[in-house]
């Protein structure tokens, strides 16, 4: 009984919503001082920048979320409730990032970064539960898949740790902890690192 | 024949949406009167407590829905009716919490919780009405299944209730009512009381 | 080979967002003449008004469009961009719905109705094209579900007409128009009479 | 093993939120100089017409995506990567999109013509380097596909010329660039040119 069919299927579209809501932060560049079109976009830079990082932030959770239930062969509620939990980091993220995105250039960059940073963190630490919760309850992951299951843990162990980086960037610089939070992203999209060790 | 697939998608896409806009009601602070962008965001905890109490209750009626469904066998056509009318209050949710969490703290925060609370409530006699019509109905739930909805049906009795009293809460303080509903929310989501029985 | 599927999914898609995006156009009440935030609330029936109209539209054609779909075997491509013209419609609705509940009081409620209900007219002339091609061309329907297909039909032919009507009616008045096109939503929607006969 | 499944959920996810956010740009007129609500819905037709042409682009864009993964078998971290970078695309759309409609009669038209041209070229680009990974990498493709895969992308090599074209229009004229983009999209969807050769 394909059980969890319906919870990818519910988390796949608030992943889905949550990454295409970010285009809403954007916002058309109604008047200009001066230059025209092309210098009033290119001011809109830190809402670029915002967008990139947490669209990859949120794919490569997306693309984890996938890689743990193809290893999941029936949930229970607790399960269930983690993943509650997580989307609810998910759906949340837009908010932050409009905040950083918003307040890279007026000297509150640093709290928005904090805060920004922090709810990754969150998330990161929520990931870890839920993956320590499905390996160590008996009937989550099929039989066969505990070893993989337990080798990906160990390479997400890092997740918190660069987050938590994240945070302590933020204290210098909001325009710095966003494009560490970027490049964290990147890292875990890139396959030779993450991937190729299956 | 899987005949309920399309209804559980269309569902879970309107589940997830909802849930997901929930966030762009919470709007990026840009003047502060003092104290920078911290003391503005904690100025903003109705709209925080808002989207946590609408997010879990949303998330709990999509995990009662999506057990509701694993029972069921085939749909009717009332059923597709009453799910279009289950479906009506979920959409409808965003807006209650909008007004909830803008006039919590504008001496309106009463009429505005007693609205909060009267959608949900309708939203749980909505909900009785499905479990009960896909048991009483013959060929919608799986024969081997009628048992177990009845069970679980009978944990739901309370559904109702609590909102009653939700409302009631809300007479006296708009905030009360909010606390209350995620209580609520999540007193429905903790495994342990509700799921255990199984 | 359910070359469907996908098809399915993103129409599913489509319909349940086009749904749900309703909602953001009912703004919360900010500030009011007299009377509080019930009296706001009771002044924006325009919207609600709007919001049942074109909820229940949508839904009742997602409920065709399952229909439709669980009859056909197989897509090509023109029915692919029938059906891409039927999701054009549906995620334009909206708009409409937005500038009929916005004028509904402001004397321009006529021209409003008139977009309104064109905009359905138009819909129910594609959905009535989109089912003849299905029926018509070799191969897409399922050879059994033919004779069904054709007796669904009959009973849809109503459907330009009766938003034919509803233009009419708009030029008389808006609010006659929401109202009319209200009710047929819940005529298609309601099982007894369309249903029944199969 | 259907891996791709949860790939094309997600992304049938991203597209259908996309192509319906696009209504979300197009304003309720409030104000008119003159002649009442016709005559100010008529002059939001550069809303209209870039509503129009980023609707078919999406639209076309996800029924190429929905043909290629008809051919693949199994999913690799690259295509993975290659597809998030797709869906990037897909949902910056709706930022372009506004801009030019926005912009379509301020004299900044073309500045806005060429950003909206640039991002469906990248777009086109991204979208010939997933095709021919698909096609290269051993595994990816069901075997007996491979000559069909190769017969599309030879038909889709255009696609980065005709947005090339786009660009070059947009520096004369943003009306004639979005047009143009409308054209290429319909000359696409159009089943006769594209898929007849099956």
């Amino acid at each position: 009984m394909n059980e969890t069919g319906r919870i990818e299927a519910f988390s796949d579209g608030v992943f889905a919503i949550a990454i295409t809501l970010l285009i809403l932060e954007i916002k058309v560049p109604h008047e200009f001082v001066a230059g025209g079109l092309g210098t009033a976009l290119m001011h809109e830079w830190p809402s670029f920048l915002a967008f990139l990082a947490s669209y990859f932030t949120i794919g490569v959770m997306w693309m984890n979320h996938h890689r743990l239930f193809t290893l999941i062969g029936a949930a229970d509620d607790v399960l269930m409730g983690l993943n509650l939990l997580l989307l609810l980091g998910v759906t949340f993220i837009p908010f932050p990032t409009a905040v950083l995105a918003e307040h890279l250039t007026t000297g509150n960059d640093r709290i928005a970064g904090v805060f920004y940073a922090g709810c990754f963190f969150v998330m990161s630490i929520v990931f870890q539960v839920l993956w320590r919760y499905a390996i160590r309850k008996d009937g989550i992951l099929l039989p066969e898949k505990i070893e993989e299951a337990r080798a990906i843990l160990r390479q997400y162990m890092g997740g918190p740790l660069f987050y938590l980086a994240a945070i302590l960037i933020a204290l210098a610089s909001g325009t710095a902890c966003l494009i560490w939070s970027l490049l964290v992203a990147i890292y875990f999209a890139l396959p030779p690192r993450l991937w190729s060790r299956r």
